[in-house]
């Protein structure tokens, strides 16, 4: 095992970061490895923004949910879809691209290619001794988000990742078991998933009983069947279509 | 500048792959680097299919739009946006998590797990010396691949990646200027994106003639405008909302 498959495998998100700015540098080289990520068909189809403006930072922590980690941390990153500057491609070309721009295909490029770039800064910044946190709750109030960061039509803050040195070192989260995420050649039949789970469901008990003496045993389906429950953050479609994503 | 960053950062996509499968033990690794990216609130909303088998391949490869270095290479993934476990974890816990899996919201989930864990994937065969090449072909008939790899509802092939020893090195492409997709606290104004966009076509203009003796010189805008001129998979909505997402 090499040492980047090593950090790969000793991934763990990090609640607690101490809240001393990481240095321009640090921010370069990150954004650069961002930018290196693989990208559909070179369109590049997403924009980050780095967020260090005190206030604007305490109010991103109250609006994704008061999570106090978005506020205090080395640096705090927002990973936006973005379709935006092909609109001003396209006029250069004296080309209309909004009717491809507005396809749910180009939605699926756009965070697909955020994703990967995101994925490329969190390695980078794990390989520097940093911890990292994706913060989707950014998406519980994605309108002020917008506002807020000034984001105009076709661009979409999916998530954002706080950076900085790790105060805090969790255990790391057990996985669904191998078998129950890759399969050869097929998808597997239902009663496979079952089994499966139940398995998974012991595992991740133990994790939790071990690590509070007892006190908490959550199954995994129980876990996501309460986040499942009900339908979160209802305004997701009208908002992308608003943007003028995911129109056709 | 460590390792792991020089290896991000020398990123580039291989489309001619030795013909030789990858042993288990590596696929493993790939797979287990995969599953350790972070996931949005521990719910693991993808799936990995290996292609092994070669009609399989070959099939794919052709879907893809012959794109041949889909079946010649080490190892085939598709990787999957996938909620159907969780029906089944739902079931197990007397919960109807249908309605939250259907949201737009759910979908954004979805492809964002889907594409963390497939460049923890890529990064860790990188690291291994092997070469990658993503492939979003695979949506242009991807109905039919949901058929070949017997996907049931609430499964989405999203993409493929090709993985093996590679046989070409092209050039590292030059991306967008760190200006211009990394911004401080909030959005620019408009002229700002036009002025870095066409100094970012003298960029790309002159990579392409250093490479073709000056046969080609295409601009970038003149790229994506050319991609973005017509609507591309316009089933895409349609067949979304058929597999159980983004219908609320």
């Amino acid at each position: 095992m090499n040492e980047t498959i090593e950090l790969l495998q000793n991934h763990r998100s990090i609640r607690k970061l101490k809240d001393e700015p990481l240095s321009g540098d640090v921010i370069h080289t990150l954004v650069e490895s961002a930018q290196m990520a693989s990208t559909s068909s070179f369109v590049q189809a997403y924009s980050i923004i780095g967020v260090t403006d005190r206030p604007k930072k305490e109010k991103l922590a109250q609006l994704a949910g008061n999570q106090p980690y978005v506020a205090e941390n080395g640096h705090f990153f927002v990973f936006c879809a973005d379709f935006h500057r092909h609109i001003h491609a396209g006029e250069m070309e004296q080309t209309d691209v909004i009717p491809a721009i507005e396809s749910a295909e180009k939605m699926i490029v756009a965070v697909t290619d955020a994703a990967l770039a995101a994925q490329n800064c969190s390695i980078a910044a794990e390989s520097m001794g940093l911890g990292i946190c994706y913060i989707g709750g950014l998406r519980n109030n994605i309108e002020e988000v917008s506002e807020l960061l000034q984001l105009p039509d076709y661009v979409i803050p999916l998530f954002g990742i706080a950076v900085g040195f790790p105060e805090a070192e969790p255990d790391r989260k057990p996985r669904l078991p191998l078998e129950g995420i890759y399969f050869e050649n097929a998808y597997p039949a239902p009663d496979k998933h079952t089994e499966q789970l139940r398995a998974y469901n012991d595992t991740i008990s133990a994790y939790y009983e071990e690590r509070t003496a007892g006190a908490r045993s959550d199954r995994w389906t129980q876990q996501v069947s309460g986040l499942l429950k009900d339908v979160k953050r209802p305004h997701m479609k009208q908002f992308l279509e608003n943007k003028g994503y995911n129109r056709r």
